[in-house]
């Protein structure tokens, strides 16, 4: 997706080899013409799979993920990773290590909105080693309901998520891949 | 605005006289056209006011901001509660507490992405005591920029963050405004 890439090659900033900054437009401050954009491409590109509802991860990935769910008239389930007073149903959990965050965490999702009707797609703000995508995996699975595929924004194609999770079956459908960080450069697969 | 109030009353659940959940449509499911039709009310509310920028807090006050930065064609930026290793500018922290969660968390904004030329308006879920908007107030004032007013999606009228915000001299947008959560039964002000 040519426009997210300009915005990544303008804005984005390789702190290291492994981390990539986009706090300019995705993970602080948010543009929301380029999330509309984000929404409209994953729609575009899951339109004809029957999906019922969107599932995503607090908090970055709430802009792209209710964009989509407005182009495809779905609603968006976000996962929780702290518990709130008003999350009290019976909770479907999945444990999840953060990279940049470095803290392990649980990730919540309630059994009233999910069900074994659903046929769903994960929307994610980065997929890097896969792990909050696994999380999610596991709740939707658990919850008995398919996945269509993953949307992700921006992939960091030299860490192993995408592989492992082609290898367990799934389709991932990046805007962005990231190929290299190294010396600074951001470098495009494609 | 009567839209949001049918999704409270239909959808809403009173778990006490001072806990709302509305986790169907806006704190864990998130309805995309209700969001819109939100952020549609609030830009028609602020639209003469010069706003460049939206300000909310992660995780819920995210959608109907970024619908609302949609409309009003403006950035948005969500001041994060948990530090991230892509966050490592200066940055303008607040102290909140949060009753719902019953932590005390710090929210931060970097001053990379605030200036004293921008004009701001404040969205968020909920106002209840207004310890959120205060701790955002506060980060806003240390970037040295204007606050416009606060768009909040539901008030809760019996506690007291209206009247203190009203009396530090905000104006205050709420679309649906609980005057009492008694007996499980949700009443509105008008």
């Amino acid at each position: 997706m040519e426009l997210l890439k300009q915005s990544i090659r303008q804005r984005g900033i390789a702190l290291s080899e492994q981390v990539l900054k986009v706090d300019a437009f995705l993970n602080h401050q948010i543009d929301p013409l380029l999330m509309q954009a984000i929404g409209r491409e994953f729609a575009a590109r899951f339109r004809e799979d029957g999906i019922t509802k969107i599932v995503t991860i607090e908090a970055s990935g709430i802009a792209p993920a209710v964009m989509t769910g407005l182009e495809l008239g779905v609603p968006v389930i976000f996962a929780r990773k702290h518990q709130s007073l008003t999350l009290t149903d019976n909770l479907l959990v999945a444990s999840v290590y953060s990279f940049t965050k470095q803290v392990e965490s649980t990730i919540a999702i309630s059994t009233t909105h999910l069900s074994a009707h659903d046929r769903v797609l994960i929307i994610d703000d980065f997929l890097a080693n896969g792990k909050a995508a696994k999380g999610l995996i596991s709740i939707i699975q658990q919850a008995g309901a398919s996945i269509a595929g993953l949307g992700i924004v921006i992939e960091k194609s030299f860490q192993q998520g995408r592989a492992e999770l082609e290898e367990m079956g799934f389709r991932i459908e990046s805007l962005a891949r990231v190929i290299s960080l190294k010396d600074g450069q951001i470098t495009f697969l494609d």
